[in-house]
């Protein structure tokens, strides 16, 4: 009995060792990539939120220019770097006739703390990318060259997993991202989709109208091989798919 | 003929110009107060957002250390400072029996900058309460001291103005912020809501709950008479206010 008691121990020790050993090894560069890409998205959310208020704020301050450049991230640049004067002659306003209230240096300060988190945040998008790229050159260097790194992360993303999206048909990967889309023609036989995430690739943003379902066609079907190689190691093709892909758009 | 419109010529433009000019002094310290607390939600938003995604990411590399404490700020602070070995020990975890991949440098500093990020955010809210009580102290030196600044800031920010606030009855000041449960007791018969913000002051908050209601309304009565005071720029009676105050409460 107390033979028994002391393997059923030793076992389950053994056992929850292993278990811990695998999950260890589980994670793999898709894990990574999903939770990059998924971070922008939330960086994204927060930037834009924060600059909606920063130029709120700042219109107290300098309401010309705050309405002036569309840009969140160059219109944090600029207010962090030139004074008021400078940002008002840019625009082409006097500043004796700017509407902004003349607040002490003080105040300025506290609106440019904001301005700083906020441009702190878009760098840190853009330090993401380029992380992601290396990320995914070095897993999958043939959907890269493809689809391009942002797309190709997106679509691993939607998927879950590399091996998920290698076990896609072509058509799927044509309309992932598109699900919302798809479900309304299933239900109520709206138009169906012609695209989803992929409509970001060039080749497919920059076809005329009347060709983009078959841009998206044929992108996605060098996709689905290049992912496929890249799941099973296979050596580098994508510099052939794209070509491939590009005469046939261009025919 | 042409004197006419040489004349409304100019009286247009001298109009604008005294429209421009009291635009501009209109922005007073109400503004900055209430741009500032509504940038703290945000932040707030915007971190715990931010930090719900870094412990998910992070639990790759050190699921044990992720879960283990809850404190958004504290956690950003250790992970950035301390290696996965010394954490581990915090926590009394070996790092043998970790279940988290040993991932490479590279991939780790990716997370820290998150974690980086995360913690300017948590650092700014610090700067913008500091920030409010200087305001606050300054321009409603009554309500700051019987209220405290946080929670003055935050009435202002509800009433919209300093001057809306100080024309508000105590009851409507004793309520704001709990409108929805006052429409909802006013719509189906519902219990009325005893307090709305302040019940964040610590003498409502620490208070009996039989108490509560009592010391709400007794507070909305001290706050009303000190952000009038405040408002016609009265002499300092806050400390006397706030000593009244304590005394009923500790009868």
């Amino acid at each position: 009995m107390e033979k028994t008691k002391d393997f059923l121990g030793k076992y389950y020790f053994a056992n929850l060792n292993e278990t811990k050993k695998k999950v260890k090894v589980s994670v793999s560069a898709d894990n990574l990539i999903i939770q990059t890409i998924k971070n922008i998205d939330d960086l994204q959310k927060s930037g834009n939120l924060l600059c909606k208020r920063l130029r709120d704020w700042y219109s107290l301050y300098n309401p010309e220019f705050s309405k002036a450049l569309e840009d969140n991230k160059k219109f944090t640049e600029l207010i962090i770097k030139n004074s008021k004067k400078d940002l008002l002659r840019q625009i082409g306003v006097k500043e004796s006739e700017s509407m902004g209230a003349d607040l002490p240096e003080y105040d300025v300060e506290e609106i440019l703390l904001v301005a700083k988190q906020v441009n702190s945040i878009y760098t840190l998008i853009d330090l993401h990318e380029r992380y992601i790229e290396k990320l995914m050159k070095a897993n999958c260097p043939n959907m890269t060259e493809v689809a391009g790194h942002m797309i190709g992360a997106k679509l691993i993303e939607h998927a879950g997993s590399i091996k998920k999206l290698a076990g896609m048909t072509s058509s799927t990967v044509q309309l992932l991202g598109a699900e919302k889309a798809l479900f309304r023609h299933m239900k109520t036989g709206a138009k169906t989709p012609k695209h989803g995430l992929i409509i970001q690739h060039p080749l497919v943003a920059n076809a005329k109208a009347a060709d983009r379902g078959k841009a998206a066609r044929w992108l996605a079907d060098k996709i689905t091989i290049a992912v496929r190689v890249d799941y099973f190691k296979g050596r580098f093709i994508g510099d052939k798919l794209k070509i491939e892909l590009e005469k046939k758009l261009n025919r």
